[in-house]
């Protein structure tokens, strides 16, 4: 096939090598035959060439940042054009008065906060992926991370996107100032979308004060849900920390085999309590006058070093599981006063179902990762996972929660999106969607 | 004309009596004719009964809170149907483990706070008119407050809203959790849709605990530009307190008009600054340190009387105003680096076209009231505001700002949200709306 371009022609990858690369994400999903080439944008102007020129021929695109998804999100198929943002990865301006950045969408949320702590500042949304995924990818994925219960998720932290839509047209969304009501919200409608309604080439994004002061607790439970129980005492008392982790004995035991520790002996969970700002030891210790009601320890510290050690149990926690196996890293959010229940519940379906579950939790807010560990990657531990999966999903819909509390829905959640969503919503949704892009070459089969 | 309703007929009021009143908000605004009559809804059926009768029938519908809105949005006017409710204003429950509240519309941001202060929870947004207007009304145009910056907007507090769309169908937006990604954000769309996209029957929010400690600092300055001049200093010095106020001097003469004060004295402008949380006193005394580089005066103070003494000055500046005469509620944002150029561009407006402007600012996160104090009503003086409003709009939009902080566009901006959005993004957002309500009978001529 030919690649015209209207103008000049942006740089066209159709090497086998490339093509098979973007046939997938870190979810390892891939959807049949392989996609017509790969095009890495350089600037704006290729975004919308390419674009453009997909409407006109009716070819899918799938926008693509570090395809560090979890979802199939970013996964192409038969037919598409991969529209790759990664090199796009400046950082235009930071400014600090407003406590604003301008960014190109490829740069990650580790440069832009390396960026920022230069003038005092940070950007707050922190995804387990900081470093490696891209912004354009957060945005598009509404990424959450351990803090984004109370210093927010990316949604939270976007002030106005430059949008191509599918027919290549560049749009300005949003505004340059925190308050501003002027039209319907389509800033917070893209954050999230997926890569469904257009591909965010420029995004205004707010920082924050790099916290005065920090202060951990941590503290050992005799079982996970006895660890979520504390978590909800914490809100109960009034008391915000910035993130609340809690770590299951199984994946205590993961951490031991992997360090030679022996955090698993004698407790089975593990909760993980920051407290950031002039208050920090403050609020620390009345975090830990609560915990100390049910927990078998509790260590307290406003010491950098020693707080850096506490957390290193939740840093370790996935490569250690992923260590003994093949591993499924899966995603819900219950309500907050359920998460004692969801445990309770995911061990249960874990035990019927003889698949091993391991639980991370952002306690705060009821995020779960049930993360499955097969025995190998053959078809039978492969249908044994989808079946534990799918309990765990019906699972959280039936406490009241999500099936996606941060990876997104993407190629892999679709039927049970369509279940938590229903079908009047999904409709709507679609109708949206059309608004954007009518003819629906934006990430077909994705997200909706 | 005949009321059919499928099932039993709600209450209609035709009486001219409510339609004359249904014709305008508290912005005095009222389009050409008067409204077909009003109906006060009394449960969610009703409002689905009168939206199906309405989109049957081709009739607009105005979907009415406390009708305390500034940009006419709510203002009713020939044929259409007004939908108030205002009397569904209940507050269905409340839980303290997950600090959510689900509510109906009517109720007010102040009666909900009252309710979770029993839980030892707060409502965080804070618009001037808590106590007057109602939440759906909050939700439709994203109402902000003192505190938006810090602890949000109405939109941050919104996790889930039960619309009925123009056809009478009801749907669920969001989620029960605080965390979630299935679907685009539905409900960040129709928080701000100032009605246009549905009217929200329902609304699940987010409470968080009542702060524990607080302080505040006020300090004089020279004049109001030297006041935002320190609010940028305390942004650069990374303090975010929960709120900054500017009052400017012109306002402070009234206050000293009203109760006999010496406000203005010796000053041309006030800030008022407030800090919250377990580390309100340090704050607040890192916060003096930097006003104290180039205020007249700084006092603080950790005790709640003389805090409220202070604060005092805030809560009364627009009764002192409008105790002069007639005044016109004005609202725009600016990035806070461009505050203090803002506050000289609308100061030399205000002597070019003779007419008297009080500033009052969010200073925090440049939100701007130009209060407008006419001689008369008259229609010289109309005129004279006019002129004085559109030379402030076109001044916040190039200093990078935005034609409605908080009010809405309504009726009132639809002009300048134009000029802000630029044709292609109108065009956009017509068409999200279209997904909505394709036959545009949800309150036609506003907002968009
Ligand atoms: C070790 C690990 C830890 C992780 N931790 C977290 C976590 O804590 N929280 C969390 O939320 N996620 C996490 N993830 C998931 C993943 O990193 C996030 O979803 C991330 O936001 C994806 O970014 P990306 O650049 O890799 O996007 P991709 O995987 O390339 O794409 C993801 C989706 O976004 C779309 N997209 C990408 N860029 C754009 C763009 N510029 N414009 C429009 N659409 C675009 C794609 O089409 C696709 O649908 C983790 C993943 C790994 C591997
Ligand atoms: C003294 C005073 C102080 C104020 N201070 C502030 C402030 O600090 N911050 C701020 O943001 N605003 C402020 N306002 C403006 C106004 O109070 C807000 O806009 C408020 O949110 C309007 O609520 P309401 O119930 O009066 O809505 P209304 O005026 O009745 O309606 C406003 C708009 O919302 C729509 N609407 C109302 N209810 C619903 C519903 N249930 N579903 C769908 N659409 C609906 C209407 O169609 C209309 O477009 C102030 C007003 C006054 C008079």
């Amino acid at each position: 096939m030919t690649w015209t371009f209207s103008a000049a022609a942006p740089v066209i990858d159709e090497s086998g090598a490339s093509r098979l690369a973007a046939r997938s994400d870190r979810s390892g999903w891939a959807p049949d035959g392989t996609p017509r080439g790969v095009v890495v944008a350089h600037d704006i102007a290729e975004v919308q060439q390419t674009l453009a020129f997909a409407s006109e021929h009716g070819f899918p695109v799938v926008t693509r940042g570090a395809g560090s998804g979890l979802a199939g999100g970013a996964s192409a198929g038969e037919g598409a054009i991969v529209l790759d943002l990664s090199r796009l990865d400046r950082i235009v301006s930071i400014d600090p008065v407003d406590a604003v950045a301008h960014v190109q969408p490829g740069v990650s949320a580790a440069a832009l906060d390396a960026a920022a702590a230069e003038y005092g500042l940070r950007y707050a949304p922190d995804p387990g992926s900081f470093s490696t995924s891209t912004i354009g990818g957060n945005i598009a994925t509404n990424a959450g991370g351990n803090r984004a219960a109370t210093t927010g998720s990316t949604r939270d932290a976007v002030l106005a996107l430059d949008v191509v839509l599918a027919d290549g047209s560049l749009v300005q969304l949003g505004r340059e100032t925190v308050r501003g009501v002027v039209g319907l919200d389509l800033v917070s409608l893209v954050v999230g979308s997926e890569g469904t309604l257009g591909a965010v080439v420029g995004a205004t994004l707010r920082l924050t004060p790099r916290p005065v002061g920090s202060a951990v607790a941590a503290a050992t439970f005799a079982d996970a849900e006895a660890g979520a129980e504390a978590s909800a005492a914490l809100a109960l008392a009034g008391l915000r920390p910035v993130s609340i982790e809690l770590i299951d004995g199984r994946t205590l035991e993961a951490i031991d085999a992997l360090r030679g520790s022996a955090l698993s002996q004698g407790a089975g969970a593990y909760l993980l309590v920051r407290a950031e700002g002039r208050g920090a030891e403050a609020e620390i210790a009345e975090v830990a006058a609560v915990l100390a009601q049910t927990a078998i320890e509790v260590e307290t510290t406003g010491d950098d070093e020693r707080a850096r050690e506490l957390a290193s149990v939740r840093r370790d926690a996935l490569a250690a599981i992923e260590a003994r196996g093949p591993a499924i890293i899966e995603d819900v959010a219950v309500p907050r006063s359920r998460l004692a229940e969801a445990i309770r519940g995911i061990d249960e379906i874990s035990e019927s179902l003889g698949v091993d579950v391991h639980v991370l939790a952002h306690a705060g807010d009821g995020g779960i990762h049930p993360v499955l560990r097969l025995d190998d990657d053959g078809p039978a531990s492969q249908l044994d996972a989808a079946r534990t999966i799918d309990a765990i999903l019906e699972l959280a819909l039936r406490l009241g929660g999500t099936v996606s509390a941060e990876h997104g829905v993407g190629a892999l959640k679709r039927r049970w999106a369509r279940i938590e969503l229903g079908d009047s919503v999904v409709e709507l949704q679609r109708r949206v969607q059309a608004a954007f892009d009518p003819n629906g070459i934006l990430n077909p089969g994705k997200a909706l």
